[in-house]
C-alpha cells in the first residue's frame, strides 16, 4: 500500500498542540533553506521558529523525524515530512465568503499560495460587491455556491462575514460539502461533526494580552 | 489592601489554556445577558461557548467561581470576575501599525470597543496613507509613535505591516513603551522578555485545518 508518510508516523497520533505548531516549523524551514543551508540542529530551528528546543524535539519525535546527533536535521527531509503529515503536497482550494475588508485582505495576501493553499471563489451577496473582480477572481453571488464549490473541489472555506449571517453562510458551505472552516465573525457556529471549525476573534487576541498588560501592573503593586 | 478579584483567584495561578477560553465565555455571557437571563448553568454557557461543559467548570474554578448545584451561574457576577481578571473593566488604548487592508479591516471591526478595546492611533509609512482619515482617526508617521504611544498611554499594538517591516516596527514600539503585542505579519518577533507578543498567522490557520481535511480523506481511505 503507498504511503506517503514516515514510517511510524499516524497522523491520528499527532496531539493537536503539536499539529498547531508544524506550520510554524515549516514556516522556519522554508525561511532557513532560503539562506542556502542544508541541516539545521534543533536549537536552531526552535530559535526559528520561537519556541523551545525541548517542544520542538518533541514534536518532531511524533513525526517519527529525531534528528542526527551533532548534525541537526536534514531541512529538505524534514520540510517533506512535515508537508506530508499536514497534507500540504496537494494544493487546496478555499473559497472565501464575505469580501468587505477583512475579505478583501485575505483575498490579497501574498502568503497563501506558496504555502499549499489558492483562494478559488469569493462569494458575496451585497449587490454592489457581485460581479466586482478583485485580485484576478469574480466576487460571486452566494447562491452560486454549491455549483462552484463541486466544480472546483473546494474543501476549505474562510468566513469574513458579519457575525448574523455566519451561521446561515456556515450552513451552506456544509451543504455544498465544505468539511473545514476558518471562521473570523465573532460567533459560535454550530455544524456536524465530520466538520472542523477554526475560529480567529480578533477581540479575543486582544483580550488575551489584556490578561497579560493586567498581570504585568499588578504584579508592579502587588507584593507576593 | 483593595482588591478587584475574588478570593483565592490569583491570576498567575490561571493556566495559559483557561486564559485563552475566558474571552470565549465573556462574548458567550454578554450574549446570554442580551437574551434578559439573569442565570444560566454550566451545560448552557459551555454550548453557548462552543466549549464541554467539564472544562468549562475547571476553567471557572480557577476563577473562584463555583456557581450554584441546580442555579447556574449568575451571569452579571461571572461577567464581573472574568472581566476582571482580563483587566477589561480599564479601557486600553491600542495602537496600530500599517493601514493595508488588514489594518483597515481591524480599524473598522466594530467588536473592540464593547469589549475593552479602543484603537487610540493609527500609523504608517507610506505617504499616501500618512494624513488621511480612517473612521474618524488620523494616520500618523511611523516617527510619531513615541510622543503618542505617551500622549495616549498606549500599552497594546498591532502590527499589520509586511513582514519585513515588522522587526523594525517592534523595536519603535517596544522602544516607545509598548508592553503587548499583536502580530499578523507572518514572522517571529525578537522582543525583550518583558513584552508579550501574540501572533495571529492566517496561514498557520489553514494549514491547521488542511491537516484535518488530510486526516479525513485518510480515514476514508486506509483500513484501520
Amino acid at each position: 500500500m503507498p504511503t506517503e508518510l514516515p514510517a511510524g508516523a499516524d497522523p491520528r497520533d499527532i496531539p493537536d498542540a503539536t499539529v498547531s505548531r508544524l506550520p510554524e516549523y515549516l514556516h522556519a524551514l522554508h525561511t532557513l533553506a532560503e539562506t542556502g543551508i542544508a541541516t539545521v540542529s534543533s536549537e536552531g530551528l526552535a530559535v526559528a521558529a520561537g519556541v523551545n528546543s525541548a517542544k520542538l524535539r518533541k514534536d518532531l519525535s511524533h513525526l517519527g523525524s529525531y534528528g542526527i546527533r551533532g548534525v541537526g536535521y536534514d531541512i529538505a527531509v524534514l520540510t517533506t515530512q512535515i508537508s506530508d503529515v499536514l497534507g500540504l503536497r496537494q494544493h487546496r482550494a478555499v473559497a472565501l465568503v464575505g469580501v468587505g475588508h477583512l475579505g478583501q485582505a485575505l483575498a490579497g495576501y501574498g502568503g497563501f499560495a506558496n504555502r499549499g493553499f489558492g483562494i478559488a471563489a469569493l462569494f458575496d451577496i451585497a449587490e454592489d460587491r457581485v460581479g466586482t473582480v478583485l485580485n484576478g477572481l469574480p466576487v460571486r453571488h452566494l447562491d452560486e455556491l454549491a455549483e462552484v464549490v463541486s466544480a472546483e473541489g473546494i474543501s476549505i472555506a474562510v468566513i469574513t462575514t458579519p457575525p448574523l449571517a455566519a451561521q446561515r453562510v456556515a450552513d451552506s458551505l456544509v451543504r455544498a460539502g465544505v468539511t473545514s472552516i476558518l471562521n473570523f465573525a465573532p460567533c459560535v457556529l454550530d455544524v456536524p461533526g465530520n466538520v472542523d471549525v477554526r475560529k480567529v476573534d480578533l477581540a479575543v487576541e486582544l483580550q488575551i494580552l489584556s490578561f497579560h498588560e493586567h498581570r504585568k501592573s499588578r504584579n508592579g503593586k502587588v507584593a507576593t
